[in-house]
């Protein structure tokens, strides 16, 4: 099979662990005897250090042209400290969700039970947990009105949601729903806000449509405490932008492998899978960073964008293989050998 | 001394809960030779199932008229799942925060040392934590503008902050932090949204007055995350209003004390002292719900609005009494006898 994946690794930490995830997948291709054609894109600051601008056209042509894009991580704390900045790398990520239609960011958070001691959390706390958040990744607030009034002494932001946008995510998560566990949860602020109102009158009159599927609805301060409590009582939960970008950076903490965590955004061109982490500059270059995020995101990448589950399986194992044998980097390696960046590339891609 | 003090009990485990702090505060007016004037009055469902209004007027001059309130909890589930309701009790506290012009809510985060294992995080995450966040009440999205357009399929909210509200309680950060740890964490999202920026900005520019504070800036997913990671690493926060709804209800389990914790809202008026947990309806009217937190909220009254310390620490001291002699409701009390609401409180009365 020809795949044509675009490939964006973006700032930081990213160029190190998609060079990971390459070497990995070219090995399956090589088992498989699959085709793979990269194309290389810049995003993020180094795209605007290369033109100015965080997500270029041509960019967005190489994503569009694709079958899938695997992408790294953005962001650069010299944009970040600096409120007067005109170009942010974020304004990048923005964009492209905006622009290839990715409406919907897949966020499982599970377990390895080689490393559940190094969740923070008891482990009776965090014993089987295995939840997917379904966050909307192109309304709300992010992408509303803003700016300022009063000689720049007031600031606003908007939060808009319409009935479809809504629809369209939640009608993933009840179809997940449906092929788990059958528990959907609906995170809102229901009681002050009214595009929360929106969400939960839309996603109650979709209910009827799966009358296997258990909804609750929960607010989302009452969800960032369950979340720590108990988190193992979630399923599937679908919530809006700005929830979802706070909630599903706790759900990664939990299980103690946030360097582990795969994810994938659902487009309506095309798909784009990537670690949840971020681009951790401090670590840029250091051939330290933890690739296995990455390598897991290609793996959801051959299942969901091109049907290839024995490829995702095969990826899966070796991953499990070189936690069982050690082969990791310093953030999992403990008092243990810690292994680079690229000798557990190097080590996955044998191994396949 | 006379001390009047507003007493609002609220809907659910409210009334059950303000009960017993009224009978500490009694046996410590008794000890200490002071006069309570209590002065009750309606907030929330119960205030609409009265008069049709969740905070109504009388309660607000109730409020004006004295040096502080006592405030149990609000809330009750036949309006949170009716999304046609017009009037919400959860507008009652919205209104009494306006009104009052409540636009700090200081909450800690400590443990109990003979409570530490009720902690859903591991002994050595947790140990050591005592942190306090500020929440700017006022201002943000849940007052801003909001409302339905396109025959009620587009939902919008906003948030706007001004330079000013901004400042009032970045003060009261800086100055909180000078008499603990002297450090300062701003939570934004200064990357995507101009509120936050405003907020960044802001602190930014208070920091030369106050040499002897660290400060430093986080993105809200970014403390949700390192809350349950590391939470003692903080000491005091500063956030606008909805993250700091969320980030206060995370902080509040990470202790596995949540039963216990007290706040306090200061005010341009007058100032509140309440417990953090809900109402709890599914408990209501069961004699059966943790008085601890508001017992607690009682003495930060005492030592804030009254400047009585001794007061203050008498009812702390019996307060860890009675968690030493197992006299605690069924929450805490694990195998081990339960007591009631008003046998707890009977006792911390007794016992003052
Ligand atoms: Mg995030
Ligand atoms: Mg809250």
């Amino acid at each position: 099979m020809k795949l044509n994946i675009a490939l964006l690794p973006g700032d930081g930490i990213g160029p190190e662990v998609v060079d990971q995830a390459v070497k990995v997948c070219d090995a399956i291709a090589k088992k498989f005897n699959h085709e793979i054609n990269w194309t290389k894109a810049l995003t993020g600051a180094s795209a605007i250090d290369a033109c100015g601008e965080p997500y270029p056209d041509e960019t967005h042509e190489v994503c569009m042209a694709a079958d899938a894009v695997l992408f790294g991580a953005i962001g650069d704390p010299k944009y970040d400290n600096d409120p007067k900045a005109k170009v942010r790398p974020e304004q990048g990520l923005l964009k492209m969700r905006q622009k290839l239609g990715l409406f919907a960011n897949v966020r499982p958070t599970f377990t390895f039970p080689s490393l559940i001691d190094n969740s923070p959390l008891k482990r009776e706390r965090i014993e089987g947990t295995d939840l997917i958040i379904l966050r909307e990744l192109t309304g709300g607030i992010y992408f509303g009105e803003r700016g300022r009034k009063d000689d720049g002494n007031t600031a606003f932001d908007t939060c808009t949601y319409t009935r479809e946008e809504i629809q369209r995510l939640a009608k993933l998560g009840f179809e997940l729903a449906m092929t788990r566990g059958k528990k959907l949860c609906c995170v809102d602020k229901a009681n002050v806000l009214e595009s929360s109102r929106l969400w939960r009158e839309t996603v109650q009159a979709m209910e009827k449509d799966y009358p296997e599927v258990t909804v609750s609805y929960e607010f989302v301060d009452a969800v960032a405490m369950r979340l720590v409590q108990w988190p193992n009582s979630y399923d599937v939960m679908i919530t809006e932008n700005l929830f979802g970008d706070i909630l599903t950076d706790e759900a990664s903490v939990i299980s103690g492998s946030m360097g582990l965590m795969p994810s994938a955004s659902k487009g309506v061109h095309t798909s784009l899978y990537e670690p949840i982490h971020g681009s951790y500059p401090q670590a840029a270059g250091k051939d330290i960073a933890n690739p296995l995020a990455t390598v897991l995101s290609a793996a959801m990448m051959f299942e969901d964008a091109f049907g290839l589950k024995d490829e995702a399986e095969a990826i899966r194992e070796v991953v499990n293989k070189s936690l069982a044998a050690g082969i990791v980097t310093e953030d999992l390696a403990g008092t243990n050998k810690a292994y680079k960046t690229s000798e557990v590339g190097n080590w996955l891609a044998e191994n396949i």
